[in-house]
């Protein structure tokens, strides 16, 4: 028996339940709209680190410990974990797992990545290869600067189009059936619905030859349409079958990209859209230009707004689609276009 | 039905064959010992493009369609794409994967990178969620001397105990029973076996505090060491129960190291170990000092020696243990130790 939907995604059919999910935020996107859904706001951006990357490592590290808590489990009952991050090598996620000792797989979608985490841990959980499987992902305002911009010490100036680095990392448990009635003896959670992933969509590298590095949204809303027409083709669904259809981070500019570039395949996704970049800031009093971005941007608001609004029945089906622009520093300095790329997974709340 | 083998290993209990693989070696690696075995050489370390990263990119891309050729497919066939690389954000897979076509998971671990590929398409596959998935992983020399080290400009010495980075790529396709038929089919091949893979094992981050950059084969071993024995242990295996337990690129110099960690745990894998950084060169001729490392090192090995030996029945079991080392050149200038990770896949001849 295969899940095969379509022509590029899943549908799953036993239940993969979302049985804990946290969010470690920084000061900033504490004092955005969001700040008060937050389970942790750290003031200090260094988290008592030496440096920027490590301080990045603490907040995955301190996600997954609050996700695999809340859902009444400890690290060693996490057989697996699929964490990813912005830094070159992906050290952030490889620091920050490594003291979970949670066998550990690298995964890379650029700020798509919890796209990434979230399929595949929903592939090991459904395909019995883990009862229980950590999805995670992670950035930072100044390691991302320093890894893709320049140096904070620079003070070098930021065009409208520009987005704005989320500090902080998220982190979900997935489990099968017997994981979560396991976790509901022990913990006793009150939540008034269950959250499952029901399915997902890989994305296609797509490149319509964007290189400016201070517009990512327009590199990445190409893929986000892609995925998002495809996934709605292979699930046989309409935008208005879900109360929500959540890109990534392609801020205010790529918004508008994505709307039109749907058109041209006659969707309108608007009444439904809300981009996860333009949520966890307040523009006007936080001057964040077109939005946050970062792979920890589509994971807070995940973990802070999406998850909650299925948990407490305010939204029943949600299409998450986080993006990644796959650009490095030697790319851009090479004068080559970015490709991107985007995941969606279809989340959906069911009777506890 | 779950498919858990102990504390960390997963067996697969329904057929997922390698129904095609492709090795694409640089100039050096193709006249060492395994040169006459490679798919393609390619003498301009080039690949006829403008930088080095395009240059793996190239490699990538031919190991893949060579690899799909040789399933007898081609790559709209394919449903899934796993590949890793050692650059900053991963941009040889992203460029070299985009003109594929092919839906695209990103995935590290760093010199363990074709484990993890190959683990995660296996998943896939057995899962249902893929009836073809593609596993590959490139290195370059000259990328990655730019990326850890030093531009290759700079004519910087080596200590012995450094390894080479191998310039290629490597790529396998992943499918179930059904796709392997509709194959042989079209392409009437004459191979006496067929392979299986029938487990894996998910490496654990183990960091020994090993801060030396040009001894990666110290700060690897414990890594590999520790998943070995508990591959062993989960599948209830005794070393002799493999023709062969193949390392990534631990060198002459991890090798030691391993032998003597594992003795601790009284394993003796000193019969049928064998370390691939140690065949892909001739170390007397060539100048590699400890062997050949990156990417590509395991992924050229598996698919120019050990993927045939199971092919023509020489051999009948292998368990390939790719290392990798998972620090970037900031967490190496921040002084940081590099922590490290092995993951084991467990293949398997069968009668065609």
């Amino acid at each position: 028996m295969d899940y095969l939907a379509g022509k590029q995604s899943v549908r799953l059919k036993e239940p993969v339940y979302i049985m804990g999910h946290a969010c470690v935020a920084g000061k900033k996107e504490g004092e955005g709209p969001l700040g008060k859904y937050m389970d942790l706001v750290v003031e200090d951006s260094l988290f008592g680190k030496e440096n920027w990357e490590e301080a990045e490592s603490e907040f995955l590290k301190n996600a997954g410990e609050i996700a695999i808590r809340k859902a009444g489990k400890t690290p060693d009952n996490i057989r697996m974990g699929f964490c990813g991050d912005l830094l070159g090598q992906m050290i952030a996620s490889s620091f920050g797992m490594k003291d979970l000792d949670i066998p550990f797989y690298g995964v890379y979608g650029a700020c798509s990545s919890a796209g990434v985490a979230i399929s595949l841990a929903a592939m090991a959980v459904h395909g019995g290869f883990a009862d229980m499987a950590m999805a995670g992902c992670s950035s930072h305002f100044a390691s991302a600067e320093k890894e893709f911009r320049y140096p904070l010490a620079y003070g070098n100036q930021r065009p409208y189009s520009a987005t704005w680095t989320v500090t902080g990392a998220g982190a979900c448990i997935l489990g099968n059936g017997q994981a979560l009635s396991s976790a509901l003896l022990s913990s006793g959670t009150d939540k008034k619905y269950n959250i499952l992933v029901k399915g997902f969509t890989t994305g296609v590298i797509k490149d319509y030859g964007v290189s400016d590095v201070f517009n990512m949204g327009a590199s990445m809303a190409p893929a986000a349409a892609d995925t998002i027409y495809q996934s709605l083709k292979d699930f046989h669904m309409e935008p208005g079958d879900f109360d929500c259809i959540a890109t990534g981070d392609l801020g205010a500019v790529g918004q508008k990209l994505l709307f039109s570039l749907l058109e041209e395949n006659h969707l309108d996704i608007s009444r439904v859209h809300m981009d996860c970049g333009m949520q966890i800031f307040d523009e006007e009093k936080q001057d964040t230009h077109a939005g946050g971005s970062g792979c920890a941007c589509s994971a807070l608001v995940l973990s802070s707004m999406i998850l909650p609004k299925l948990q407490t029945g305010e939204w029943s089906r949600v299409l998450f689609v986080p993006t990644g622009a796959l650009l490095s520093q030697v790319s851009a300095n090479e004068g080559r276009s970015i490709p991107a790329i985007a995941h969606a997974v279809w989340f959906e709340r069911s009777m506890p």
